[in-house]
């Protein structure tokens, strides 16, 4: 089932590692103004969310689930924002973003809002293990 | 289960009815830079995709495949964006985008990205007789 799956180049430079759900690898983004996962399903040639099918939908839900609840468990965020858009990496994947009143793009969404900024390297790997420890999943390699 | 739910008025001013699926209300944005559907479940209080329980969450995702999929095939667009931010009306609500290569927005998210631009009425009505019958559903009492 995730024979011949490649994360897009893309998206392996704008993120790090964090681990792997049964179907999705979850990635952490490289930036600090906002706590920010993405979803991406170990499956080839998927673009559209309608393109897996409905067995995997379900799953990819509770995934998308599973990782709202624990960002919102961990930052304690004002809100969530979740989305499938893919307009400039084809390659289905969902981002789960916990959001701050204030935040650098608050109340808009964050794509295009503002220069990412570069983690401290202490506080992207505790959250990265606050994560793994909330998905109950093994943290990457890296 | 629908006691007590009503739409938030920021969604209404914004949109017109479609019609009803089995948990959500469906709207149309009106807005004809893209075709937008904005999908509300009708209970009361809900802010979060994961303040649904699991199985109305897997009811929803049911829907919002449904509507992408009318969509796409109604529209023929390039992609599909889906998301729920509500960082500006709080009432849990599902957009699914139609999008093409040249659009108002392209590759930029829609949201701020252009001015609304009002729809032609017949052009409209069109639209949204042709999503009533891809999604099964009666056309909105307007």
């Amino acid at each position: 089932m995730t024979e011949d799956f490649t994360l897009h180049p893309q998206l392996a430079a704008d993120t790090v590692p964090v681990g792997s759900l049964p179907l999705s690898r979850v990635l952490l983004a490289n930036d600090a103004n906002y706590p920010w996962l993405i979803l991406v399903p170990r499956r080839p040639g998927l673009v559209e969310l309608i393109d897996l099918d409905e067995a995997a939908q379900v799953l990819l839900l509770g995934e998308i689930a599973a990782a709202a609840r624990a960002l919102k468990a961990i930052t304690g965020c004002d809100k969530l924002n979740i989305a499938a858009l893919g307009n400039q990496v084809p390659q289905l994947h969902v981002h789960v973003i916990a959001r701050r009143h204030g935040d650098k793009a608050w109340p808009k969404p964050v794509w295009g809002a503002a220069e990412p900024t570069a983690y401290e390297p202490k506080a992207r790997d505790g959250l990265i293990a606050a994560l793994c420890r909330a998905l109950h999943i093994e943290p990457a390699k890296r």
